[in-house]
């Protein structure tokens, strides 16, 4: 706090408006740099596209630039304001927006090092930020919930999945390997496994021996079949829950009860110093 | 109604064919339309197969006009029964009964402009409103409303699954672009990126460095992964609604309460005849 | 039963173990003739195989003559043991058994029509029978149930699926025409539509223009969303099941109470005549 | 027991180590042999590329060497440490260890023999008894109760799958076999049904035809819309299990129930002092 007084006012005010977004001026900053991150990632594609990239080189570059220079200012613009600098630098978006601003600078000392302007895509997670869209995934805590409390779950039905694609894929390769049909290594016959299990099949490697097509249609029905497993295991949470809660209700609802002396009603409440049948007093 | 009574006979009559479905004639008028909807889909279809369009070339000309005439007299009943045509004309229905009636009319002056005529596709549209098939859907109110509330979860987890399909298709353009496996540029890499995460996996851009495959790996096992979070999404709404129910319910059972003369003591059973706090009498 | 009476005792023996299932006789037929089906797919599908058919042919045309043999006498033995044959011949499964022993005889006199033989697939649906595998199924009542009641939903998402792929892929056509890549008519565009909504991605058809990369993507990530939808569907009906159960119960154990005139204890029941309370006589 | 006894001292102390995971000693040799197992894979993977292969072809052999030497050890060491060699020998486990142990002494005699390393990769299973993953999973014993008790649904669904295949594949055999699409023999044509239904799609084999993409299309739908059946059937378990809990429920809650001396009614509230059908006074 103490640092915050003998800060510079103008100081105080450039955080207010890059760090906060509750004001107007900090909700403009947002969206201008919403704006200019989406601008420099369509530029960095359409670069990409050479036909493009050689009529349009130059404006391309001269555009890049500008956006560079706006994202250096506003690195600088955090670094600055912020009371301890580190915990910026260090933090996860302050090496997103280090690594989306430097490369372009990098492009005069090593050629090739531009094709690296591509990382600043990662700062398209600011969008989230921005956004606050995390809330609205937020808002729905049972789902959120039940997505933690089920992600062992889910690391372990992955793992298994992984090791599955070891094993079946090491299998096509035996079987596989002589015919010309793509399983060259083990490590492309897993990554074939992979490809299969998930339903993506791209086909760049398919099996030709009718052994390898058997086990291949095996593979393909496990993942046809497990891919009920991750919604099982979400699902499973969200039917468990309401059990929870139910028991959480019940719990509350069931206060303990004593018994009159008098009349042996049961169900006195706890607290209750006199039968409310009989009026007896309970102890 | 002034409006309506002021309006010949013979308009009124045709203004309920077309527009209600409850009258004989209407029913009729819908089936006729059905019909002459899909007929012109399939001629569409038939002519653009090259040895169809040589073989019936002429036949299927005429057809097509019969067809287009059909519907311009349709077009231009629709638009003098009703009321103010306007609101015909500019709605979604009356823009796309436009569109696909013209493109024929165009083909005089424009050549090529015929094979607009294929948007008459958008009319099959149509069919959901002839069939009243909303209304089934619709019947559906739980899912439905389980929809609509999750469309903001759904639209951030799709917006989530672009913004990673941008950020992994640029990873791969860095790692791939120099191979000969597609990835000739970021737009592509992303549109192979969506391709693979979504499990469709055509395979016309594969990758084929061993970085490459592995990175694949990991996008088609999240891919694989997050199939479930859609589900999970909406089963989410529908395993909430009953809580709401229950609590309803909860409050419909509520036992009324009586409170002490005595001690105020304010949640004396209905049926208790002595406080259970002080022991006064309670009637 | 009097067609029962004059009917000589072996046909009553042959019709109890051919179409009962419960007798030590009945058990054995119904076992070799599942054998025998399994059996003569196994041989269609080899002698299918150019290689095998080559070097077995004599064998593999011996056997499958056997095979047709046995399963001409069991269709004979069928219709005869049967009280009204025509039930029989022009059922569904008569009509399979006619149709999967009748092609070998046709091969004399029109060659090339032995391929039909193939049709002898069908029979595998004998196995439902045979093994009674459809009880299984029904044990799950509630699946069955849940399934019934959706099924006008889940026919009117596949008509919106297959009316959405007409749409984008006449658009696809348009917009792909021009390249060669595949989208040669709008029949074709439609298939790969279909292809790639259902996210199988055969990748013989795929757009290479951007615009066309675009749709597809939309197109993919639509396909990917909605696989949601049938499950949710189903799910639905799961979800709102227990809700009626629980109303029912509710119904059932919200007995009707009155008044005690005497102590207005409020939860007597129905047919009570005294109030268990303070011993009043309730009318 | 007594075994034990006359068992010397080292052997128990081995024995401890090698096959209980609770003791520093044993934690420590389990993780080891993970590490060991991992780096075996992987080396029999690097093998697998030619490329490397070659480089490191020395290193790598010396490497392995090592590995299977330490295998073996570990192997010998379980047969003498446990008390029935044969219980282990003939394990599971024991048997894996065995065939993944022995190949590399084989490639002495045997040339090729030593690709069968590659069935080391079943090793990777041991993980699961190291991690205890087994235990995360078995934790959801509700999801772990859900499989089993939908096991033979699932059992009767994929068998329907696979007979669905096998008709669709002969069908598809019939139509597609003239054209030069990859159906050249029923097997293929059902392992590409089974490619196509559960939406792999490689699309090394793919309809040329009109009419076999109209039943490639039709296939791919069924195939969408029965992904979500695995899934219902699995949530079905779900969604019956809590009804099963409220009963239990209901059970403990329904309140205990007195008899009435004089007219014998037995469900009179614990609570009621006179009986509500003669108004006899209960104790």
């Amino acid at each position: 706090m103490t640092n915050e007084e003998n800060k510079p006012d103008w100081k105080r005010k450039l955080y207010k408006i890059i760090y906060h977004t509750d004001t107007p001026a900090g909700k403009l900053f947002d969206l201008v740099l919403l704006v200019l991150i989406i601008a420099s990632i369509l530029l960095v594609m359409v670069e990409s596209v050479e036909s493009y990239a050689n009529k349009y080189g130059t404006f391309l570059n001269i555009a890049e630039w500008i956006i560079t220079i706006l994202f250096t200012i506003e690195y600088i613009a955090r670094v600055i304001t912020i009371n301890n600098p580190k915990k910026y630098i260090f933090s996860f978006y302050g090496i997103i927006d280090f690594l989306s601003t430097i490369p372009k600078y990098l492009s005069f000392f090593f050629i090739g090092s531009h094709s690296l302007v591509a990382l600043r895509a990662l700062r398209l997670m600011r969008i989230f930020r921005i956004l606050k869209l995390a809330r609205f995934i937020g808002a729905s805590n049972n789902f959120i919930r039940a997505l933690r409390a089920s992600r062992v779950k889910i690391a372990v039905f992955l793992s298994f999945v992984i090791i599955l694609c070891v094993i079946l894929g090491t299998v096509m390769y035996l079987i596989e390997s002589g015919e010309d049909s793509g399983f060259t290594s083990i490590p492309r016959s897993v990554y074939w496994a992979i490809v299969t299990l998930t339903t993506v099949g791209y086909g760049d490697i398919a099996p030709v021996t009718s052994l390898g097509q058997l086990i291949a249609s095996l593979i393909m029905i496990i993942g046809y079949g497990i891919i009920a497993v991750p919604t099982g295991i979400v699902s499973a949470e969200f039917a468990t829950q309401p059990n929870t809660d139910a028991k959480a209700k019940k719990a509350i609802e069931e206060p303990e009860t004593k018994t009159c002396p008098g009349c042996l009603t049961s169900d006195l409440r706890k607290k209750a110093q006199y039968c409310y049948v009989c009026g007896a007093e309970v102890k």
